[in-house]
């Protein structure tokens, strides 16, 4: 029953109600939140952390010319039931329903996508400059959490905004957890701003007190004087940057949240941080209990919240990494792991279990990651500094110049490889095969399946001699039987799975299993197939590549990632080789040149042309023939 | 005449010595810096500022045991004066001499290399841990100024730091200056340390103050009493985030430097940031009195200061790339500029001569300036945003995830692509094709010559259905006639600019005179050549490269960049369409897969086999014959 929510389909439908009915909205909403997301899986305790926050910002503010940009955008659910998009909301993350994050496509209502954290600010300052100079646009408003705003973007962005003194909103929407409880100084610090002794009086920012009513007004003055936790009236680190700051205050209490933002929307002049306090996974015990507090979950029961679990077939890609790493941590005491606040995501948390000093999660900070890692190098170490491929994305200055070009042994470990699945386009890991092999001391492989992760791992630890990075897929694992110990490959040679003398697929990754059905598809319509699993896309096996190139009609490299990676790898060398004379014919199977929306894994694979039958009918017509479907 | 300074060949040398004599050193030493870069030219006023700061530095702590790490390392001469390095100073950023910044291969005295800034604090974090495991290193310092500082990278590993808690120094050399006078509420920020009006005294981080001498203490003190701005006691920034704060000090009064330092290293137990104010180009009044404070300059004379001017032969493409943007700009209000602490750089300074509200210098914040730039085109504007392909690494997923997953239509000018010289492979642009072009959505464009980047510029500004970049190189031009005004190009079409029969030459870039060069010495050869200009790496002239193919026995792509890029979405191409079937050999000429050490852009080009007989000589190669070389 949700009588008033119903009324509710767009945020013009919230400005006329009353503020006791806003509260009522908003609680019919977390119901609905929890209802949807139990169909569908999702990010539920963020969602549940700004439900009040989302009717409050949406009652206030005149969205969408007001542009309201939520950071990351895993907590958008409710923002999406109140922009027009309740009926679709148990679609959230499915194969053409709606995205798990806020997306420009999807709705006026997202004026500027996410899904990697902390570019809201800079956003946000985008759009006031805009408004400024004269364009059709409102107010931005930023919502950002406390993990997201210790990363070193939003402070440059804090900096920014400081600096141009424009009228614009920061919302820091303080939950004192990002996925993992949030670690640095800064996280110790927002904490200190509403846990410390009660000190002095702190000088409100400039007009809002006035603005307030009465008991609102003692409300958010005490709330101020629990501010600066030491005695004397300095400033915030926000009002040290040049923020008025407003806050804390309660972000489920919409009798303090509606005063605070029409205040602060009726008298801002400049930049303003209002820090709201929230707490993640809100108003569903389950959520609130659990150690996560709910931040990503499985279809579940709302009554229990119990949650459907899939039983794998195979371990994980990130458990056989955390696992063969913490064996390999064992014997060897240099070894030490940085993670960028995904301990568990990357599986460096099964190290920290046993290692607790030798694990480092820096924080949203990749810059900061892959430089401590390369200084760490230098020191001796051998540091393991594993990232997500996309997140990654974010320390390539810092591979190229701290890195590579000094020659430092940093094993990068890059799950999320390849296609991820419900988060899409936003998290796929489409582009580090070609960043990484385009420098020069790179070593860069990609695992067949979890035993060659194994050996991927332990070959890293070994690699002394430079920069080393191994690729592997999100999810779980083809069953391959996992080896006690992991080999130590050698660098820049594939190996050969079976021989033929038709047809050679070169796989690259994880990808190797459908090179494989492929292979099968092949044989049935007669031809002899070679396939072959690369290792390395840097150094190539160029032997492997010429014997390939010599016993076939056609030569398919297949891999889980954009052109410039593997197979140009290979066609440079072949063409300044001059082993391009037309006798084998070459083909390179590669993510297409378009974004992939979010489905399974397998249907984003189909939709990217990379299915077995789309390796057959490649292979096929490389040799001038074409597949007969047997499907 | 350097007496004192000719005894000191290594830092263990000044450890002897009294105070008084170490500044006699400092004296001496400045005046050898001065001459030196006389005669090299280089990062003169960055040297002159922590002449001082290097003597002391090296006294007191137990370098190369103890790990002293520059930020940027452009101001390292004095460093390598005193470190083994002073017989090569005068070879300083030449072919085969010495790196204008710290490397580690040049000496166990840089035990990290750098050239990009802010990352001192994160390798010093790393060396840090490394020392605490047992390994044999000692302390760690990094050495970062106050533009470098303000960067969120820096701001990431400040916070890590404050939060391990670890023994460790950081030196904040404030000079109020980066290479254009620092932006941003940081800049204020610190700033306002010593400009604030004289507050209450000041907490001293715990045990430095008792252990200075008398006078001394009583200077640390009034300095600390002046730390805080505003009345009352809360701690600077710096503390917030977990460190202890010392300073500021004078950092070139040796009679501060040295007992603070030594006081420091006798007593800390934590992470430290002593606050050091210096004075860019100090003691010589030529880099004082400059506008840039002698930033870098030209060899000179010692006398006057006055700079050796070489008179260019044709405009630079940053110049060409200023008027052009500027010409726009006047046409169209909506055209706004993006750099990222470099305007003059970048030659946005010209467009912000006559339109400064349109120009944001947002600091050395390339993640923030790439988003912020995102979030204006939502907004309806049409920004361009100009960073060295360098430095367009450390914005690499805000490029990915909020520009060219949105498809937003942001302007990327590309200064300093390929090879640049005296800066050696840190500065080199030698990625940014490949990892551009691997990116649904975006338009790369390189320009052939001066005209062609006015053409570029204009098609840039034109182009609002997503992003566009192009890449032109640093220095001056081809003298190529400039176009009264730009002409909007046809996305994703090149030119031919001769037809032959033999040899197809298409150039990507500012190579195409090199190809001239090139087609010129074949057909002394008796070949008849097509050179031809692609203009676009993306989309590709797949019309164009197809009638390449078909009449020619070779094509050879050409481009100032690494693997990975034009030549690989050539191959890419031709691959997947069928076309290599070995009727027309094919040929990929890019940066080899090694760093090229500084030198002339056309030695370093040299080295990287990338002249026009290099490309002549591949060209006869792939059609079978040897160049007869003439030269």
């Amino acid at each position: 029953m949700t009588p008033n929510l119903d009324r509710v389909h767009y945020p013009a439908d919230l400005r006329g109600l009353s503020d006791a009915t806003l509260a009522e909205v908003a609680r019919e909403l977390r119901a609905e939140v929890i209802s949807a997301v139990s169909e569908t899986g999702g990010h539920l305790g963020s969602s549940l952390g700004v439900v009040e926050l989302a009717v409050a910002l949406h009652t206030v503010f005149d969205t969408p010319r007001d542009k309201l940009i939520w950071d990351v955008g895993h907590q958008c659910y409710p923002h999406k039931v109140l922009t027009g998009r309740r009926d679709r909301i148990r679609t959230l993350r499915q194969e053409g329903g709606l995205s798990g994050f806020t997306k420009r496509a999807e709705s006026a209502f997202d004026p500027f996508g996410a899904a990697h954290s902390s570019t809201s600010i800079s956003a946000a300052l985008g759009f006031t400059v805009g408004r400024d100079m004269g364009l059709p646009t409102g107010d931005a408003i930023a919502v950002i959490g406390d993990g997201a705003i210790s990363a070193g973007m939003a402070y440059e962005a804090l900096n920014n905004a400081g600096h141009e003194k424009r009228r614009m909103f920061v919302i820091l929407n303080d939950n004192e957890m990002s996925i993992a409880p949030p670690t640095g100084a800064m996280s110790k610090y927002l904490s200190s701003l509403y846990d410390g002794p009660l000190g002095a009086a702190h000088r409100m920012a400039e007009g809002f007190e006035a603005a307030l009513p009465g008991p609102i007004r003692d409300h958010a003055r005490r709330a101020r004087q629990l501010v600066t936790g030491l005695p004397g009236g300095q400033g915030t680190l926000f009002e040290e940057l040049g923020l008025s700051y407003i806050g804390p205050i309660d972000g489920h209490d919409m009798g303090q949240l509606l005063p605070v933002l029409r205040a602060a929307r009726a008298r801002a002049t400049g930049p303003v941080l209002i820090h709201v306090c929230t707490v993640k996974g809100k108003g569903y015990a389950p959520a609130e209990l659990a150690a996560d507090r709910g931040h990503g979950v499985s279809k579940f029961e709302v009554a229990t919240g119990a949650q459907a679990k899939s039983r794998p077939n195979a371990p994980s890609y990130t458990k056989v990494f955390g696992q063969t790493l913490t064996k390999l941590a064992a014997e060897d005491p240099r070894i030490v792991a940085v993670s960028a606040a995904m301990p568990s995501g990357t599986g460096v948390d099964l190290m920290a279990d046993r290692f607790p000093t030798r694990v480092f999660d820096v924080g949203i900070a990749e810059q900061h990651g892959v430089t401590f890692a390369a200084g760490m190098a230098a020191s001796g170490l051998r540091p393991f500094c594993a990232i997500y491929s996309t997140f990654l994305q974010r320390g390539y200055d810092q591979i190229v110049h701290d890195v590579a070009l000094q020659n430092l042994p940093v094993r990068f470990a890059i799950d999320r490889a390849g296609l991820v699945g419900a988060d899409g386009p936003t998290h796929a890991g489409a582009f580090d095969i070609g960043f990484l092999a385009a420098l020069p001391n790179m070593v860069v492989m990609a695992a067949g399946d979890e035993a060659e992760l194994v050996h991927m791992t332990a070959t890293a630890a070994a690699h002394d001699s430079g920069p080393i990075a191994f690729r592997y897929p999100r999810g779980e694992g083809e069953g391959a039987p996992l080896p006690e110990r992991g080999e130590v490959l050698e660098i820049g040679k594939g190996r050969v799975l079976q021989d033929g003398s038709d047809v050679a697929l070169l796989s690259f990754g994880a990808h190797l299993g459908e090179c494989r059905r492929a292979a099968a598809l092949l044989e049935r319509q007669g031809l002899s197939v070679t396939l072959a699993d690369a290792r390395f896309a840097k150094p190539l096996d160029t032997a492997l590549i010429r014997r390939l190139m010599r016993g076939h009609r056609a030569l398919l490299t297949v891999e889980q990632g954009a052109q410039g990676g593997f197979g140009a790898m290979v066609l440079h060398h072949l063409a300044n080789s001059g082993q391009l004379d037309g006798r084998c014919a070459v083909r390179t199977m590669t993510l297409p040149d378009r974004y992939i929306d979010q489905a399974s894994p397998e249907a984003m694979y189909a939709d990217a042309g990379l299915t077995a039958t789309d390796i057959a009918a490649t292979a096929l017509e490389a040799c001038g023939g074409t597949l007969v479907r047997a499907d």
